[in-house]
């Protein structure tokens, strides 16, 4: 075999004569040798072509400095832009990311994070909706969640809430005849849903005549493709010469839906609004750039990473104190107002 | 501390009055042991609760079942669908997969790498074009790559030039006047440039009018608009009238053209065919299904690791036989037809 027998500390001290003990202060406390003294060193290690075995340091102290994050699938512009962040995290945090793609395969899933576990991981981002909060929380590590149910652990999420009030609060204030909502099936428990209930109370508080489509879009794109034209024509005939503000769960689905539009009827039809959420990059790559309720993903990934740099550290003092009650952080959703709505600013 | 002690072979050997020896047995060899002495043990280690340590097994085999990712960005449709199919080979695999972003920033991914092997990563598939692949040859571990340099490791790629020879003979077929290529830099020693290759040959030997415009399109999407809208605002002027063939190097990059020709013109101009490449998910999704070279995602990304794990595989024998030359897979492409070039099934 090609691999040379790693160099030991037992080697470094025979080369160097120091003791064993000398060459851990090295490693763990270098400013308690002699500048001298870590020179002799550190030139040995050169000589003796060492690289530091971070298994053995494991062993010794229990840090991996790895982070497990489980996500449903990067289908979703969302999850391979937030994915893409959070491992941008590397670079202030050090911690490396193992990451695994769900498929809502529950049984995989278990199986992995079980893996995971064995590895001795430090922490765990989960994304994925198919293992229950309160399962995740008897796992015993620091969890921070994203965009799914979290009764009983940690998370980083949008203001769900705000972001339904200011897509129906921005639709209304253009006059429209009828609001649409057209959404995936979405537990109440999940944050997601605070989109929904934001839509509904802006419509309800101002008696505006109103729609909720909860259509399953997570399927393969000729079934999302199907599902879209056919409320587009069921909108056509039931809301004909009305103007209609739609307001769809995310910017993948809505430029789905405005390109469906647009083959439909050959121009983006006067009598429609659409927004969009996420502020995905297809938002402003649009045939017409969609209005949409920015989610702010670069400090909803931060916040996620350091929010759990501020568990696993607590985890890791002689005397840890556990969190009373999970820790939920909110980050506000940001309008961006684009052609979708703003009619003036076309032509 | 919340956590207890971890439980060792020797309290399982004390608890059963087996020796250590037979407790090692029955994890590495349980087939040596009688079923009931299995059952024994077996019913130990639950009242022990005892939890299986992969850090220790790693010290004593050497296998951390562990490859690191090295990818660009997530930006481009491609490179997120290509890693969700690199990461789903978990369940066929096994092993677990280490992701780090590059974001051309060289010297935060060679002190990732520098880490990677520190943790004893079996493997490596890099994506990214930052260190030349003789540097990545010399750190002495397998490594697969997938569309960058690749002289001194081994590869996985579509066959680039086959699809650049698929897109150019497309819109020949169609009787384009001219034929224009729109590509990033690429360098004649990276796999892609086979797709400027195939391109060029096939306009030669048909003698066909064409251009090639190389544009830096992988900043954001702003400067990338900018430059499209230029190149479309050149060529309406310098071949009005004449029937334009576009091949595009990426589907992300083909979509936001196609939507600049409609936002320009209103609708898809008659004089105007477009071929993109990859077949990623925004093809079907466009405003008109667009035309594309199709990678096949699911092979490459299955081929990669399959031979990563036949490289790994051979350096865990006793007397692993050393490669003689990189090993550079080939994947065909597949071309798709759509609506972008097939006039006919338009109106």
């Amino acid at each position: 075999m090609a691999q040379k027998k790693n160099v030991t500390f037992n080697d470094i001290a025979e080369y160097t004569h120091f003791s064993k003990t000398t060459i851990s202060r090295y490693f763990n406390n270098p400013d308690s040798l002699t500048l001298e003294n870590q020179a002799i060193i550190s030139d040995a290690l050169v000589k003796l072509n060492y690289k530091e075995n971070k298994v053995a340091r494991i062993l010794a102290n229990g840090k991996t400095e790895f982070i497990g994050i489980i996500i449903p699938s990067l289908y979703l512009h969302y999850f391979s832009e937030i994915l893409d962040r959070i491992l941008s995290t590397y670079e202030t945090f050090g911690y490396k990311f193992l990451v695994f793609v769900g498929n809502e395969k529950k049984e995989v899933e278990k199986q992995y994070i079980k893996e995971l576990l064995a590895y001795k991981i430090e922490g765990l981002i989960v994304l994925s909706h198919t293992i229950s909060s309160k399962s995740l929380a008897a796992l015993n590590i620091p969890i921070v969640s994203i965009e799914r149910e979290d009764q009983y652990i940690c998370s980083v999420n949008t203001d769900n809430y705000m972001g339904g009030v200011q897509a129906a609060g921005l639709l209304a204030s253009h006059n429209c005849d009828v609001l649409i909502h057209i959404n995936s099936p979405t537990g109440k428990e999940l944050p997601t849903y605070g989109r929904i209930q934001g839509f509904l109370d802006i419509c309800e508080e101002q008696h505006l005549k109103h729609q909720v489509l909860i259509r399953d879009l997570k399927a393969d794109y000729e079934s999302t493709q199907a599902q879209l034209e056919k409320i587009i024509d069921d909108l056509d005939r039931d809301y004909a010469g009305q103007k209609k503000g739609i307001f769809i769960s995310n910017d993948t689905h809505a430029n789905i839906f405005l390109n469906l539009l647009f083959r439909k009827h050959k121009v983006f039809p006067e009598d429609y609004l659409i927004v969009g959420f996420d502020n995905s990059p297809i938002s402003r790559e649009a045939i017409i750039p969609i209005s949409t309720v920015g989610q702010q993903i670069d400090k909803i990934a931060y916040e996620a990473v350091n929010l759990l740099v501020e568990l696993m550290n607590e985890r890791k003092k002689r005397r840890p104190v556990p969190l009373e009650e999970p820790i939920h952080k909110i980050i506000p959703p940001v309008l961006m107002r684009r052609e979708t709505t703003e009619r003036e600013e076309r032509a």
